[in-house]
């Protein structure tokens, strides 16, 4: 895993939180992107080598509209980038971390992206992401 | 702010999480540090430009502890690196967020640090943090 790729907040409203992003940075978003498939709008912000990923949920039964009613707005996800997401996936079976994508999925951003289940992780949810070329 | 610095991660025993963590990043923990004024133990591991803290209780008074009781294991926190923690307490100050500890304190690595209170920033706890020179 070479740096935090990005950390992923889920938020209520994304022109209110874009808004309240662009003061705490000190400059705006600099892409919006929807990803149907996940039932998400995320808008990116840049911090240096990092990025931070907001996401608001499109429809009732998307992720983010689960977590946000069960949990608040908040933190959702760390992302991890990878070099080969195929033998990360495989490393961390082998470790004993449950990866909920086995086949890793095209997520934002054009990145081939699979999770670790939080309850394998001290509770956090994490992505591993790989650029697609 | 310049990049993340670090993620904040409270867990319940250290040592069990050490272990986990070394198996995630496949490198060990390159620092342990106790923090007696926060009632924290703390270990850091690095991932490129960015390090993961995990912070155990030391004290059932602890702000990890209660953190703990009320959400579980979990991320706690984003560190963001500034040059100068003075004039961004001030600049989001009147930005309108909501500024902990408006004189910066002693955090663990070397940093003074301060925080926002999540009521003001979308539910995530943001700490700014400046290296001691």
């Amino acid at each position: 895993m070479n740096k935090i790729e990005h950390i992923g907040i889920a938020v209520k409203d994304l022109e209110h939180s874009n808004k309240l992003f662009a003061s705490l940075f000190n400059k705006p978003h600099y892409k919006i992107e929807e990803v149907a498939s996940e039932g998400v709008k995320t808008s990116f912000f840049e911090s240096g080598p990092n990025k931070i990923e907001l996401l608001e949920a499109t429809k009732p039964d998307s992720p983010i509209a689960k977590f946000i009613e069960k949990k608040g707005e908040g933190i959702h996800h760390i992302a991890f980038a990878v070099d080969d997401i195929f033998s990360e996936i495989a490393r961390l079976k082998g470790e004993g971390f449950t990866v909920l994508n086995e086949t890793p999925k095209k997520g934002a951003d054009n990145k081939l992206v699979a999770f670790l289940h939080p309850k394998t992780t001290n509770g956090v949810l994490i992505e591993l992401c790989q650029e697609i070329a």
